[in-house]
């Protein structure tokens, strides 16, 4: 039985606070004397209006949301954010196709930062603003998402990481979600408000800084520049900004012990430990690589690699240079970190680092368990045996990841995309992180992507943002059965 | 406990019957009139003698075999073979290189068919001949080693493919084995003959047909000609090395119930039913693509469709097209179908196609295990339950071959090929198919990669065709322990 008075009640409140935050924007508008201001009023109006409507009608619905509801609320409320979010861009004419405004705005809100733009610094302050807002409020989704519903909703093994919580309660998730949103909120708004802080004190004035930081902190990725971060060649900007990818791309439970200055839990963390690591050995390889093959000097090739390896491994986007000018070994090494992804519980997309750990912990185990058939050889994890459910699911969750991208590819080289731009599109919006390969490589944009592959590309923003399961479980006659 | 004499009795016994079939080579040489029969003979000589000496002084060893024994004479004993088998090329001079022919031996023995040589036709007939052979044995070898050899070791679920014999004895090799290799050698025998004979029926002379007939039985792809089959416009010809092909590709045990008419148990078979369908649409697909796109007639593009998919899913890597020049999703689909690779049982690389359904399967009921979290819902194959030892098995299998892949990628890119090209090489030699993509397309050959690469690409085609797990758990700690 879906309960479909409760669904149309919590979107309509979600779409009172979409129109909320693009009321929001108008200020901006205000500011900087741009009359398009009045459009964009306009598109909130219209967004709180129907949130409102829907919201009234239903506000009797019963309390009791099931995990069915649970997954149709999820998926549904992500479209209607992109909906509803990209009248802006219509109403003010800043991207007159429908296409490609809905393109846009959900490449913001699941924090992807694909981009249709040819001519970003056109555009107005407050469609610049309401842009970066996008990928801001779509963190915000994010952290509760995937600390607080998913893994009440049993997907993909992140039951994992609610291992600080108690027990889970499957039909009621309210109280649950309500908690952990206000904690880990106030710890993604004072890193936003410090990184906006830091990059004001730097070369960027304070409309550029607050716009960084608010896509930085959703591992988002939209710049206020064409040229993306490269623009500022401030060494200063670039640290911060990698620093605070870092912090984005860090599982935000984490964050918030760190700020109680429960600094062990955090590097007794594992997949913390694994995430470092990564970004250090990355970092060096192409470091040094880049200052043996290049004319750099020490310092930019540290800082180029080590901020393109944070900004495609949490998937953020941002780019200060162009990876696919590089040597192969080092091009290679950023494809794969395509897939890492950042830490579960962050706010970066991909198949996530706790799950690449397991899959490569099992795979060993594997080995060891066909020497010893009749050992019982669990997965460990944080010092603790894992349960095989967990296994199996995480699994199934790279299964599904590998049979999207493989079908995604068909679909857009069908389109006449040539192979490595399939594989880096693809790659780049089921990853949510934004540039690819090919003719989507970070200096480039998908202005030129077909109709047909945009929309593609936006629904592959959505399964890989929303964890594929809680998507693609919507397509499941089972589903929708009894 | 390793027991190294039955270990050097085992591998000196096969060195004697490569050196047997080497010297089978040189009444090639004799009728051919080439002075070069001298050498090979002498290289029979050597292996005949090392393999005599090893197994004259262990003639005695116990007879038990245990399981890691068991690993460890499969390995060693691929990698003899080509070291020994490298010989004629050596000595003759045809390949001087060392590493150049190592790597065209062992691309002969795991029947990949990547070739480093650059005019084929160069070539006496004795060493064309012994060429083709090192194909033909080595998927004799495969027979045993997948229908006989790698269900008892525990290897990648390959369990599942020996329903139809008695239960395994994990400790007394010997006599399954034996009884398994006459059985299905023999079938192996007759479709090489029942080849060879149309093919010389057609525009092919008997040593091409001969030729042939060992190459594509093995799914092993190395041509008497540089342009491949190509070189025959006949359709005649493509037509029968077509349906050669996929018999090659179809396990063996099906084949042996077909020739005692069982055709029931031949069509019931699922796997079978999928690799049928595999081979239809994709050919379909690309055929249709091909008639609408190009100026080739309908018989021509289906004739080239089918080749193509045929032998690349087969891993054969024969080639009458350049699938490279298609338009972006004919190419695509032909690189997608490098992993899907042969049935198991059957001499084709790749992950198999057993594998790639019951990845399938279990992804689809994970979904339905999402919605029913308390159902026991076991993957169905042939219309029973499959163990989930088994799917476990099978999962660990494409995590592995993942890894293997994506460390490859890291290796190959690592010595300046691009990155098409290094996927190319991986896939193609991981999955023992032969041609790939980029440099390494199926109208070029290997004879470009770096030393290390090819030395590289040389063991990456040994792992694949030992089912990964054969070669891994060697460089485990674990295996050498106690």
């Amino acid at each position: 039985m879906i309960n479909i008075r409760i669904i149309l009640k919590l979107l309509g409140f979600l779409l009172i606070i979409e129109g909320l935050f693009m009321l929001l924007t108008v200020p901006v508008s205000l500011i900087y004397n741009e009359a398009d201001g009045l459009q964009i009023m306009a598109a909130g109006f219209i967004t709180l209006l129907t949130g409102g409507i829907s919201f009234f009608f239903n506000r009797n619905a019963e309390k009791t949301i099931s995990k069915r509801d649970g997954y149709i609320i999820v998926s549904l409320s992500w479209i209607l954010f992109s909906a509803f979010g990209s009248l802006p861009f219509i109403f003010t004419g800043a991207i007159p196709s429908y296409t490609d405004a809905f393109f846009e705005t959900i490449s913001g809100f699941t924090t992807t930062g694909a981009s249709i733009l040819n001519d970003i610094e056109s555009l107005s302050h407050g469609i610049l603003f309401w842009r970066s807002l996008t990928q801001w409020l779509g963190g915000m989704g994010i952290i509760v998402l995937s600390l607080a519903v998913l893994p009440l909703l049993g997907i993909g093994g992140m039951q994992l990481f609610i291992a600080e919580v108690p027990g889970p309660t499957p039909d009621k998730l309210h109280p649950r979600i309500k908690e952990t949103a206000k904690r880990l909120w106030y710890i993604y708004i004072i890193f936003t408000f410090a990184e906006t802080l830091l990059l004001w004190l730097g070369d960027m004035n304070f409309f550029d800084a607050i716009n960084h930081a608010f896509t930085t902190m959703a591992t988002g990725g939209y710049s206020t520049k064409q040229a993306s971060v490269a623009y500022w060649e401030s060494p200063y900007i670039q640290y911060v900004i990698t620093f605070f990818m870092i912090l984005a791309g860090t599982n935000f439970t984490l964050s918030y012990f760190a700020l109680h200055l429960k600094f062990k839990k955090v590097f007794q963390n594992e997949e913390f430990q694994y995430y470092l690591s990564f970004v250090v050995v990355f970092t060096l390889i192409i470091a040094i690589i880049m200052y043996l093959t290049t004319e750099s000097g020490l310092e930019y090739s540290f800082r180029t690699s080590i901020f393109q390896v944070v900004s495609i491994m949490t998937t953020t986007g941002y780019a200060t240079a162009d990876y696919l000018l590089w040597v192969p070994v080092s091009g290679m090494l950023i494809v794969i970190l395509m897939f890492f992804g950042g830490s579960a519980g962050s706010t970066g997309g991909g198949v996530k680092i706790v799950r690449v750990v397991l899959l490569f912990k099992n795979s060993v185990l594997e080995l060891k368990r066909l020497i010893h058939p009749n050992a019982v050889l669990p997965v460990r994890m944080n010092k603790m045996s894992v349960d095989p459910q967990i296994i199996t699911n995480v699994l199934a969750f790279v299964s599904f990841y590998l049979l999207i991208l493989v079908s995604s590819l068909i679909i857009l080289s069908a389109l006449g995309l040539d192979l490595q731009t399939s594989v880096g599109a693809a790659a780049s919006c089921l990853g949510n992180i934004g540039p690819g390969i090919g003719a989507v490589g970070p200096m480039e944009n998908y202005s030129n992507i077909p109709v047909f592959g945009k929309w593609f590309l936006s629904f592959l923003m959505l399964v890989g943002r929303l964890e594929l399961f809680t998507v693609i479980v919507l397509f499941s006659p089972e589903f929708w059965r009894k």
